[in-house]
């Protein structure tokens, strides 16, 4: 990893997004100085001193640091274990009990996986839900990637639970020289009753953070929430004072018309996932209307058992195609909006609108360069077309967070990949048994 | 390129599709002789002389080279040229007159363009529909691919349109030492009237040749055929005897069960371009129906202005996916029937059933060796959802087709693509240049 003070990356080209709207500046000087940007000029207008390494920018696209605003990192352990099964099955049969095989150990390796990947895949920040996250802290640490960190907790775990993601979110918050921040992290309103969620809302309103949830993922679990309760999931957010919070909402498949209205005076994102939602048949989120009420959307991967991958690029072209296929009008969610949604929205979504999700000057240095020169992206008409439609996450060439380089030329600098593999091999066939049983939930929408 | 008469792949895994089932067959040996597959067995078990080239397979998964059932290659030119437009302006205003920029020599670059990234995407095979096929298939033979190749006419070309398809068709038939075979190529019932098919029909039968044309692409040209002519575009397809020859029929997002019918008792497939439908919100094409009936589904990409790509890896991805999306039933389209749409079926409809898709002796030597040891295919619990869920057009390592090795370690053997984008590049103002009056046709569905 550098050492030097300063990096400067010399002509690049620049992507630049202004209110859905975005074009690439040709021919840029980048200057990092610290964790921060410190100038963005063009080539050769950005002097320097002695102590900076130069990168060449010639030929390549510099975005920012791709941000995955709701995930699992360390399901990557059980890629491929769960396929052509519906919701009730994929949870009761494959994943809550092949998590109740999980170690702490495991997530470690498991988070370190999906990190080297995403690293790979030019994502910088992570939104990340999941268990024993003082492991995967220790991994973030070790990545030198930025994330958001929350402890899941279900409602049956009664205080302890609450106690549980609320001690983790106030002990690591600034981890990592504060790369790490993090929320709190219950599961789900059908899997937390109101008094959990109303002790975890008080909780984030104590540590003055946010919540990160699941929330109404599919239509059918709306359904069900209004039969038993009289009122949507987002309702019971609401209610019970979770709203109050910055909050990212996973999902949102089946909110309704009165949802979004509701989301729309609260400060909550919703993290899309549009993978997920095709694979496990889920519908498909509202992301238009949702944008049209002022309700900012993040891009997202979920977990690597739904995905099966960390690829927000992936997520990118599905957002924009499955936006179109659903409306009916190839005119809808165009690329401008869709890197936008890219870049500035999910920084919003993410908890750091200021600092995250754009080239800019004072806005932290967390910026990948894409080289467009491969057959599948050339001729190049138009380059924002390209990084939506035909780039791919094995065109990231170097990746930096926090003015850091993570990979150069397509090599990881922090991580040992072969070291995590054998590692994540050895604990294949234990983490693959499955003792529906032993499941750590039972899942009813 | 290998001069040696026998190729031996060692230690390596076989997908190995049978009735909608895949497994990988663990550590075989595949010994390749002259341009066909001479034996699959468990390594160490093929005897070979001394004349013979070992590539090792440690770690790699051996697939059937992938076969592209549908594509306008050489617009490759126009990527990224017509973004977010609805399709009478995709048409009308782009592609039409973008169309009449292009001269003979830009299809022999523009194809290679092409050639090169499906060589690179692990795609052996394409059934190419456009114009100067003359010199798409020179780029074919230069790049050692296979191809089934078609002119594209329309019916206002009248008896010389005719002649142009049947004669390119009747001439290029065997070409490139047998790597290229032809059909007829009528553009669409939308633009090709009766006489014209039924003469298109008459010429395939004297050839003993297929045809392939687009047909019922999306609901709204139904509706219009209909009301035009009474009749859908299929059975337009039926009264004229072109469906008496074999057919790849391209689209059929519009089709109707009556429709299906018809087609399950003629000798034709369809090719099934996913990514084009979701871009250009043009429907879905109904897969799990149209297999039923037993009617053969072929993967393929279309032309990379709607795709944006050639890649048929991504086409086999969102075939599964779209088909649990729009079912609402995640298990829908399983693993095991996505790959043998993207092997066997494919070949079926590319009019090659007994000697591709299939890795087994006495099929022709067209395969690809897929690395899945990233960490975005990491660890390994299924390889076959790997290959439809989570791998990558860039984990292709190495492509053989027709027994010789067009790539080895990502490395092109066959074409320049330093020289093939900077001939592209010259030409690309005058190529974006649109003039709408000089359109080569004018879409109404």
């Amino acid at each position: 990893m550098s050492r030097m003070d300063e990096l400067l990356i010399r002509g690049v080209g620049v992507l630049w997004c202004v209110s859905d709207e975005c074009r690439v500046l040709r021919d840029q000087d980048i200057l990092v100085t610290g964790n921060r940007i410190a100038a963005v000029e063009p080539a050769g207008g950005v002097t320097v001193g002695e102590n900076v390494e130069v990168i060449p920018g010639a030929g390549m696209l510099a975005m920012p640091g791709l941000i995955n605003t709701h995930a699992h990192v360390p399901m990557s352990l059980f890629r491929g274990l769960a396929e052509d099964v519906d919701i009730a099955t994929w949870f009761n049969e494959y994943i809550w009990p092949l998590e109740s095989n999980l170690k702490a150990d495991d997530v470690y390796w498991g988070m370190q996986l999906g990190l080297a990947e995403m690293i790979e895949a030019g994502v910088t920040s992570v939104a990340d839900h999941y268990f024993h996250m003082d492991r995967a802290a220790e991994a973030v640490e070790r990545a030198g990637t930025r994330a958001s960190l929350g402890w899941t907790v279900f409602g049956d775990q009664g205080a302890a639970g609450v106690k549980r993601t609320a001690s983790f979110a106030e002990e690591y918050d600034g981890a990592a020289g504060g790369r790490i921040t993090t929320w709190l992290a219950p599961h789900a309103p059908y899997t937390c009753d109101d008094d959990f969620l109303a002790a975890v809302a008080g909780e984030a309103e104590r540590l003055d953070t946010g919540i990160h949830i699941h929330a109404a993922e599919t239509a059918e679990q709306v359904l069900a929430s209004l039969e038993a309760h009289g009122k949507t999931p987002i309702q019971v957010l609401a209610d019970t004072g979770v709203l109050d919070r910055p909050t990212i909402l996973a999902h949102c498949c089946g909110v309704t018309v009165e949802d979004i209205e509701l989301m729309a005076q609260r400060p909550c994102g919703v993290a899309h996932a549009p993978k997920t939602y095709l694979k496990l048949a889920a519908g498909s989120a509202p992301v238009i209307a949702l944008r049209q009420a002022g309700v900012p959307v993040g891009l997202a991967t979920d977990g690597p058992v739904s995905n099966n991958t960390l690829d927000v690029l992936e997520s990118l072209r599905l957002m924009a195609m499955v936006a179109k296929h659903e409306s009916g009008d190839p005119r809808t969610l165009t690329v401008g909006q869709a890197l936008t949604i890219a870049t500035r929205e999910s920084a919003r979504v993410f908890g750091l609108p200021d600092d995250l999700g754009h080239l800019a000057v004072g806005f932290l240095a967390d910026l990948i360069l894409v080289d467009l020169s491969g057959p599948h992206n050339q001729p190049i008409h138009d380059p924002a077309a390209n990084l939506v439609y035909s780039a791919r996450a094995s065109d990231v060439q170097t990746v930096i967070c926090n003015g850091k380089v993570l990979m150069r030329n397509r090599e990881l600098l922090t991580l040992d990949k072969t070291e995590i593999i054998a590692r994540v091999g050895e604990g294949m066939e234990r983490l693959s048994e499955r003792v529906p049983e032993s499941r750590i939930q039972h899942y009813r929408s």
